[in-house]
């Protein structure tokens, strides 16, 4: 029956994605301006996939022949190539179909929100659920596919090298060992398709939600989404791209990571096929908990912040609850009393995961002292808000590595890790699976912000009334919020899967070559060098992800710099600007520069293998982990928190719009739009995505390196 | 006779010291109004200098009363105590006479200039020297005296527990293991000294410069260093408390701990008493050689910047020669042609140095690409050249983390590490310092800045000739290409005596208890989250340093304002701001600030060792020394490369002083600040600091802990 319920959920989740796809189409959307708005949007989302799509498409295609050709040298098994191109399609399509109903919600939203602020909700809402069931409904599927079809081929002990009178055990272990392995190359591409996709997508929303505010906003003095700005419909499918098709990758990504990579160490920890099962169940009964919180989201009219924050929370608590009484009888049932330390591992991912939004909520919500003197700050001006948000983003690391390093041990021990190291092992990637299992929800809650913040300016560039605005940046300010714990979870349970893939990598090292003489002792040369390597690489890749946006976001400046100028009537809104122009330049900087940065997560930890070899790639892959971890952290939380200042002022405090503070507060904001949206998030697909890759070409490293 | 070179090159360097100042002395000071300019600068310094020392002294009586009670209870020896107080005294020192004479050069230099470039350069550069000279002296004097009391001491077997017929070998192996433990104390109190005068004296310089830029130069659109500031004295006060007496007491710590990491390990490495003479040996040549070399430095009338960088180059490549030469036959003839491996380690410490010096130049200079394209960004205004900048210092870490690793693996290897691990690391160590032995000359072009810099102010103020300044100038804005190049030297040689540090911490557990059961495998859970903590505790120290600087320089502009708008003809020059509230308010803020970030680092790792025990701390000293190596950089980096940006443009590029592209380039700057004068230089104490509080209190670790 364990068997069954990861395929069964999958399909659930792919309904009720259905389901909600319907509630939303039910919706109108409104006048024939919103439409045409909404439509613009759309036409510059879909261009910017096609392209995005025809670039990794040219990635896939070289991977997968240097892939088949290493399968050829006898590196790899056949299955590899096959794998990574499926791991990668599907983590694609998650974004697609995201941004497919994203921006067909988007004027339904502002519609409703014309009505009432629980319609409003709703729509959205309802928008960000089909992202969410879509990401894990299709991410259990494929795992599942792959895995049903390798077992089948297995079955055949010849397949596996084996004779037909192999014990039954051997057999298992060896079935499983070749099923997990295949599947984590399938995480391979799941992982590159999301760094291309955040990446991309990142500089596109940031190069034009940079562009638009700082000749808009800063130099023009025209309020945001202001219908004149050259750079408006740019800004708007940048959210689309960015903020709902780059994330929906990248959750992908970790769902997909996290429930693989634990199923890798099963044969360690000597759970065979049972150990396969359990992240696979446990993923199900999420999408089964979160189905029943989502219809436990709705609000009043006149519902204030704290309210609204509310409805959504109540949602993800209820899934949480429904899980930590599953997960019991899960483990109970299907793995035996004796393995019942399992369900602690589960238990505390789950509780890690919830205490990170609620310290990352903290430090980035203006409800707490944090965000207030940050707020307070931008009264000395832009240098000072920039230093204090730093700060700020450097001072909120020590909660989430804390609770992290609590989870490691918790379910390190309670999993049997003092008896059997590998158990240990595979309770840190359980916990993992534990944090992500309310995945649905949570990221349900996070999509919908984008939905929300594209409504904002559809009113706006419609002329609604100002109530409707008024409602939809109510729904808008809290996705900051939300944003900020999606990215908690989703750097918390990076960090955990990355430790599982660590170990992961060392068993397939073992599997080569069972005599292979480690040595991991964090003081020898090769160890060391590597972690000072790995401790660098997630700076280099957010200097190279800045970058990027820096440069973009100047090119869509001086755009529109140059229509200001040249259209005449422009500002006195008699003449109508050139939209697509900057979107065409959003997306061609977009596609150029996220090659570098990708290019670097797959091409470094092959040269420090062949440099430093297997022992230096393990010390790389833990400095990774261990120094991009605070780093994404670190951007994540200080770019909520200047976003929020902003909004914080905007509501009326120090000033209001157009005020001193508000000017510094926007420079803030500004800074903080790559470090949240672009290099933070994309750090943490990093982290995995160098494990992954060190797994796939282990066989070449070990045949050929230096130390 | 290789017993002997230590005392002598520190007395040597000493006496040269003396020359120096006398050559100082010998320049006049100008006009009445010069002097009393420069009493008031001197007069805040001593006052600030006064307080700090106070401050410092409870937490040095603290810690001598916990260092006692620890060596009652039989955790320590009676020494340690001592031996931590006076690191901490010869620290201090350091600070304070380099301090001295900076403030009695900077009206000298100011009138010198008002001669000739060359006499400018000359008086700058001598008042550097006594600084550079002093540093070294002090440290080697200490090291020898501590060496041979502890050497005479513990001649008689029976101090160190031993029956009168040990055998000759045993005897010195025990001996030498006695002392170095002893005199690693004395680096940890040189360490805690220097973190306070590094911290507390950033604290000063960058609240007084922040505050003095944001409401001077930004809002009220006076000069810089005009009299009219109330902020200008602190100012330049700030230059000599934080970037001479906190450099002097930093670098202090840097070349003392190089040289104590790596005799620590001379036991282990079986080179005995040998072992512990060669890099006090190495540290003298590094005296004489940079002395000879400093004959090197002058420069003709009209020199561009590249002639009067090539001039300051001139000397330390030439005391890097002479350097790498005579380390052949000292290693030759004092260890025997066998291990002329370290000579290679020597050179590779020696080479890596400047290979660091140089690619921080490329970064931070305006003669390349990187900063030109920079000042370029400022166009589109603040928010992009905070973004580019912080992704250039991102991208400037990575030469230094392959220079540092590249120097790792050929110390090891080049030290016969392959065959004995012991001597690898002994050979690492000696990498450090032969990085650091050109630190006379070295300290000398780096601390000869902020005299340029004070002397500036000083032709400013006292109303001196256009040329004057310009001459000043000149001198100074090479004083942050300088600067950046010494902090390049210190993180570097930090990262290397860490790790030597590290090395120190295994043996010193060893020696407690030689069948430790050590498990150091990089993937165990108490060293990876002793590795995730590790790598966060850099950026929480950054984070408190930041902030302290944030509300510290908040004071400071509300003061500045206040005074601006309360004393009537202030700003038309008719009434005298109140300079000393503003010294004194920055004396203030950073007494208080300077406590959290202090204690942080000494309560950490026993916090940290008391619950993941000796494995655990093994994993947080190698992430802090990982991440934090990067961040240093990083900071560095950036905020030299923002205050070059700045000087870039008002050289009138961008439309130069006063324009847009400026008020962007100063909030660059001002954000700058904090990174490469408090946070930044402040990591590398850090990342020394923990692992040698963790030796200190490691007896007390091993009888209490949770893990």
């Amino acid at each position: 029956m364990l068997t069954f319920l990861a395929p069964v959920g999958s399909v659930i989740a792919l309904l009720f994605a259905v389901y909600l796809t319907q509630q939303v189409r039910k919706a109108e959307e409104g006048t024939e301006k919103m439409q045409q708005i909404s439509q613009a949007v759309r036409r510059g989302a879909n261009a910017y996939l096609k392209r995005q799509y025809t670039g990794v498409a040219i990635f896939f295609a070289v991977m997968f022949v240097v892939l088949f050709i290493m399968a050829g040298c006898g590196f790899l098994t056949y299955f590899v190539p096959f794998a990574f191109v499926t791991g990668g399609f599907f983590s694609g399509l998650s974004g697609f179909i995201g941004m497919r109903i994203a921006t067909s919600a988007n004027a339904r939203t502002a519609n409703a929100a014309g009505k009432s602020l629980n319609a409003g909700l709703r729509v959205a809402f309802s928008a960000g659920g089909v992202m969410g069931f879509v990401v894990v409904g299709l991410g259990l599927l494929d795992i599942s596919f792959w895995f049903f079809f390798l077992k089948w081929f297995y079955a055949n002990p010849a397949n596996l090298g084996l004779s037909a009178n192999v014990s039954a055990a051997a057999l298992e272990s060896a079935q499983v060992q070749a099923i997990t392995s295949a599947m984590l190359t399938f995480g391979m591409g799941a992982s590159s398709m999301a760094l291309f996709a955040r990446v991309g997508g990142g500089i596109f929303t940031k190069a034009a939600d940079v562009g638009a505010d700082l000749v808009g906003k800063v130099e023009v003095g025209i309020p945001e989404d202001d219908p004149r700005n050259p750079a408006v419909i740019a800004d708007n499918v940048g959210d689309n791209v960015g903020d709902v098709a780059g994330m929906g990758a990248d959750l992908y990504e970790s769902y997909v990571g996290s429930i693989i990579s634990t199923a890798a160490l099963a044969v360690a920890a000597g759970y065979g096929f049972k150990g396969v099962f359990i992240p696979m169940a446990m993923a199900a009964i999420g999408i089964l908990a979160s189905i029943i919180g989502s219809f436990f989201v709705h609000t009043e009219e006149g519902a204030s912040q704290k309210n609204l924050l509310t409805a959504l929370r109540r949602g993800t608590w209820i899934s949480a609850v429904i899980i930590a009484v599953t997960a019991f009888p899960l483990i109970w049932f299907g793995l035996g009393s004796d393995h019942i330390g399992l369900y602690a591992a589960i238990l505390s991912g789950l509780v890690a995961g919830i205490l990170i939004g609620i310290f990352t909520e903290y430090f980035t919500s203006d409800t707490y002292n944090p965000l207030k003197k940050l707020a307070e700050s931008s009264q000395t001006g832009a240098a000072t808000i920039i230093i204090n948000g730093m700060s700020l983003g450097m001072k909120s690391t020590a909660a989430p590595v804390v609770i992290v390093g609590i989870s490691i041990l918790v379910s390190y021990f309670a999993s049997g890790g003092a008896q059997a190291y590998d158990n240990g092992l595979y309770g840190i990637g359980l916990s993992a699976v534990g944090m992500l299992s309310t995945l649905g929800i949570t990221l349900a809650t996070d999509a919908y912000g984008p939905v929300a913040d594209n409504a904002g300016g559809i009113a706006e560039m419609a002329g609604l009334d100002a109530s409707v605005r008024e409602r939809t940046d109510a729904l808008d300010s809290l996705g900051n919020t939300t944003a900020a714990t999606g990215k908690g979870f989703a750097i918390g349970s990076a960090a955990l899967t990355a430790l599982a893939l660590i170990a992961s990598y060392i068993s397939e090292v073992k599997v080569r070559d069972p005599h292979f003489a480690f040595n991991l002792n964090i003081t020898s040369p090769a160890v060391l060098v590597g972690l000072f390597v790995g401790a660098a690489l997630p700076f280099m890749f957010a200097a190279l992800t800045m970058a990027a946006v820096g440069k973009s976001a100047q090119s869509i400046v001086l755009e529109v710099r140059r229509q200001f100028r040249e259209i005449k009537g422009l500002l006195e809104g008699k003449a109508e600007p050139d939209y697509e122009t900057c979107v065409d330049l959003c997306t061609r900087a977009a596609q150029k520069q996220m090659i570098a940065p990708a290019l670097m997560a797959v091409i470094v930890p092959i040269v420090v293998g062949l440099l430093l070899g297997v022992n230096g790639v393990c010390g790389m892959l833990a400095g990774a982990t261990a120094s991009g971890f605070t780093l994404a952290v670190m951007m994540a939380n200080a770019g909520g928190a200047w976003d929020n200042a902003k909004k914080y002022i905007e509501a009326g405090n120090y000033g209001g719009k157009g005020s001193d503070c508000h000017k510094a507060a926007v420079v803030g904001d500004t800074v903080g739009d790559p470090f949240k949206d672009t290099s933070g998030p994309s750090i943490n697909i990093l982290i995995k995505l160098l494990s992954m890759v060190s797994i796939v070409f282990s066989g070449l490293i070990m045949s050929f390196h230096l130390l």
